[in-house]
């Protein structure tokens, strides 16, 4: 009898792993990795004055490193791409992706440069959060580095938009492999447009999914989502679908069926750190689409766990949430 | 032969070593060391933006350290005495003490709390320097542990204003360690008041050469370095000289005749780092007083190399030059 219902036993944890081992497959996130340097302020510092902050942290930043943070407190299984210089700096953000159990077998390390720091000045009495990136001299992953990674564990590849002319060709290299598999088996592709640098446009037609800033849609002359999204549209690829978040006003999306989709905003009841919303937004939808949700399903809790962010310093109060 | 020209040689040596034993008595510096991790901006970034800096470093910061950094490169054996904590940030600082020759076995080891950290944003289009500085869960050096030096070392005792209570108990051990000493080798003792904060106006009666701050001028109402210092003059002891330094417009100084001493400014053709430019000139000040300089000629140095600093990032053009 005990041994029959061992066997039982095995034979379903048997089947629940080959089961999880399809969800398991994770999303990917390129872009930046640094170090932020976070002073709280009760008031923005004037120029050329002394001021002594409230308090002060480290926290591992930088887009797609912070949308990794988000994913992996939501319970995704995701891998972060991006360059790393070995050092202090680099230990600190090292310790911190293990700690958060994310994959980081595909950071590229260079042997130039240094890993890049943020200062960022978090003001929660007006909710600002001001930041000051030096990131110039470390190079960026390439496409050949990109072509190393073994594309078959993942889902889902998301770019925050640097290197444009390399990331156009590593997302080139997904379309090809996609090409030889089935629909439902293939790699969603994203894109996130948020600097105002030109040669960062020519992302536009490059995913299934792209994520516009407010800062690019206002350089476009756009003074609204919906503006933005039908002013914008023409320059994404067919079938795709753009989003554009706006901070207060939440976040609105346009797919291939013209319909413009809105999310309002879920504002915590005291703003406290807005630092790195955008990037929780947007593994907010990541993950949903990822795992099958509907746009709409997805801006909804990408607005909610966005907000609900901004009610806490850092990104621990979502596990807790 | 050989023999006595080494002999000759030796005596020579000892002679001079002799010589320099009394010479060789060091400057300590009792106050804040702490990273300034400092980013250079065309602009001072407004509220609620992102900024890419021109430049980034990390620097060893904190009055006290910056005025070690400036007498050491000045050629005067000095030593720094603050609180750090174990860790990376209190490795990075220790390194730099140690490549600059200053002293470091008075710092005081603190089991609690973490090495502070200012972040400095430097602005040479308007020759601003910004700082927002986290120093406040790391105990200061008490009473207690100054009690533990050995003060004959010592030619020249300087304070930052931090702990005033426990810095005026220090300042008295050094009035009883002076009262068994003949006038010439009694230990000079100045004192900086920077902050505008009440308990450091204590310390107005403690040095021999009292600093005040600008910011400390105007909180007192005076709107110039003159009314500044006959407004200042009574709080502090009999037969010390008050030093005020207001950026441009140089530094004036009064002492027990009543006749005000004045320095211009020496603005470097090109204003580039401001950062420590105060601590440069109270440097040029002590250097020049512990050496037998008259309250003008410290005055006149002060500003000259303070305006000399302020052409170059960082401290180490002062040798160069």
């Amino acid at each position: 009898m005990m041994t029959c219902v061992r066997v039982k036993v095995q034979t379903a944890a048997e089947t629940s792993a080959r089961t999880n081992m399809a969800d398991q497959k994770k999303i990917l996130c390129v872009g930046l990795v640094c170090l932020d340097i976070i002073s709280v302020v009760e008031e923005y510092p004037e120029e050329d004055t002394d001021t002594r902050c409230v308090s002060q942290r480290w926290q591992r930043g930088g887009n797609a490193s912070n949308s990794c943070t988000v994913l992996s407190l939501l319970g995704a299984p995701c891998a972060f791409m991006g360059s790393l210089a070995a050092g202090p700096v680099a230990d600190f953000i090292m310790a911190d992706f293990l700690q958060r159990a994310i994959d980081v077998s595909a950071v590229a390390w260079q042997v130039k440069g240094q890993t890049p720091s943020a200062c960022c000045v978090v003001c929660p009495s007006s909710g600002s959060r001001t930041v000051l990136l030096y990131d110039t001299d470390l190079p960026d992953v390439t496409a050949e580095d990109f072509s190393r990674i073994d594309l078959a564990q993942f889902k889902w590849i998301h770019w925050e938009g640097r290197n444009a002319g390399e990331q156009v060709k590593m997302i080139q290299q997904v379309e090809k492999f996609n090409a030889q598999l089935p629909d439902r088996q293939r790699i969603g592709i994203s894109v996130e447009i948020e600097k105002t640098r030109e040669p960062l446009y020519e992302l536009f037609p490059c995913g299934d999914v792209v994520f516009v800033s407010k800062d690019v849609a206002r350089h476009f002359g756009f003074d609204s989502p919906e503006a933005a999204l039908k002013g914008l549209y023409p320059r994404v690829k067919k079938g795709a679908v753009l989003i554009c978040a706006w901070a207060e006003k939440g976040a609105d999306a346009l797919g291939p069926d013209g319909l413009l989709l809105h999310s309002d905003a879920f504002p915590p009841e005291t703003l406290v750190d807005t630092l790195g919303a955008g990037d929780t937004f947007n593994a907010g939808v990541l993950h949903t689409l990822s795992n099958g949700g509907s746009v709409q399903e997805a801006l909804t809790f990408g607005c909610r766990i966005a907000g609900r962010k901004c009610g806490f310093h850092g990104y621990d109060g979502i596990r807790e949430k």
